[in-house]
């Protein structure tokens, strides 16, 4: 059996809701529609958070670049 | 059906408004005119707006960096 | 005999708790269940600790970015 | 038609005048000569602008480092 | 002779302690187990130092990320 | 006639002064002996100023990594 | 005759000391031993000084990793 890699998850949470915490503490919930290799991801209903998980924002869709990411949380 | 991919939603919004916030606490509004494989995006029209989304400056046509960016969001 | 190479330790922490150290004053522990050549880990039952080691936030499965990664430390 | 590019804006400001915001809260005017596949760029008659767009200093002919630019905009 | 290179002190500090000086102001010393040409280093018994080089927290084995460090120095 | 290329403007100026603004506020001022790709400068006779362009240290021969620089100007 | 390149200098200061201004306000002087394309540096003797020059601690052999080197220069 092949070993998992972790843009596995990234694969499994296509049309998921997922939380992902930035560099710039900057929370930001919604739902994956697509990635890439750089972890470029776009998001539906996207919306930002405060650092209590309030929300502060609402975006819509939006186009993430990856560079900026701490990491990715299904929620 | 070949997978949607992140730049596929910059490709949607060429001619279209959208919201780029910046890493350096900036946030710019513009019409998408060109961009490349770095995320270095044209804009016409661009305008840089305050935390609170009201008109700092008008600035015409920029190209912007796409190593600045944190999200590109269609308005 | 091969010498030992450092992402053989990530090898051998597959499935074990680790405590990762990471550039932004954040800890995180969690399982290792996958990493990839650029240090980018997923773990399962995640948790967010402060300066103090103690519980800050639960955040189950995460995808962790590697550029943000100072140590990983088996636990 | 070829689809237009970003640096193609480069192209077309070649011996005009362009504004440039810098990381480090620089602005910079001056006239395009030369700029690179980094975006580095070579300016005339350049001048170190502050916040409010006044004069700072004139630094005459520069080569700037395309790492720093947040964005180029033709005045 | 073929001249010496800086990654040979790292073959030559194998299985000794070194003092590691790190961006974020961090301070570890521990015994090398194993590098890579990243200078990602593994090291057993480690412990994390203050500024006055007492011994502020103990580590264990660590997989230290090659891009955080300024220096490494044998002890 | 080729296209005049930035790095030309540092073949233009071997021999001659040169100020150089840096990332880390500061200025240095010296002549250029050579440069690579990486914009990696070397200064004979180099000087540090102060941001008023006062001197702040002399520095003899100086090897400046290029990643540093914001710009180079010829004075 | 071939042109001078910058890493020439480096060639030319082995077994030679030099100060090393570096991101982190940090000054080091030492003996260098050995250098690579990175601008890795192993020093001899290798003293760290405070902003007047002043020894704050000496740090015998260092491996200095290249991308936290403002300049070196030759004393």
């Amino acid at each position: 059996m092949q070993q998992e890699r972790p843009f596995d998850l990234l694969n499994r949470v296509i049309s998921q809701q997922v939380l992902i915490r930035l560099k710039n503490n900057l929370n930001i919930r919604g739902k994956v529609t697509s990635f890439d290799a750089h972890m470029n991801i776009v998001l539906d209903n996207a919306e930002e958070l405060d650092a209590n998980g309030e929300l502060k924002a609402k975006l819509g869709t939006i186009l993430l670049r990856g560079g900026n990411i701490i990491f990715v949380s299904p929620v």
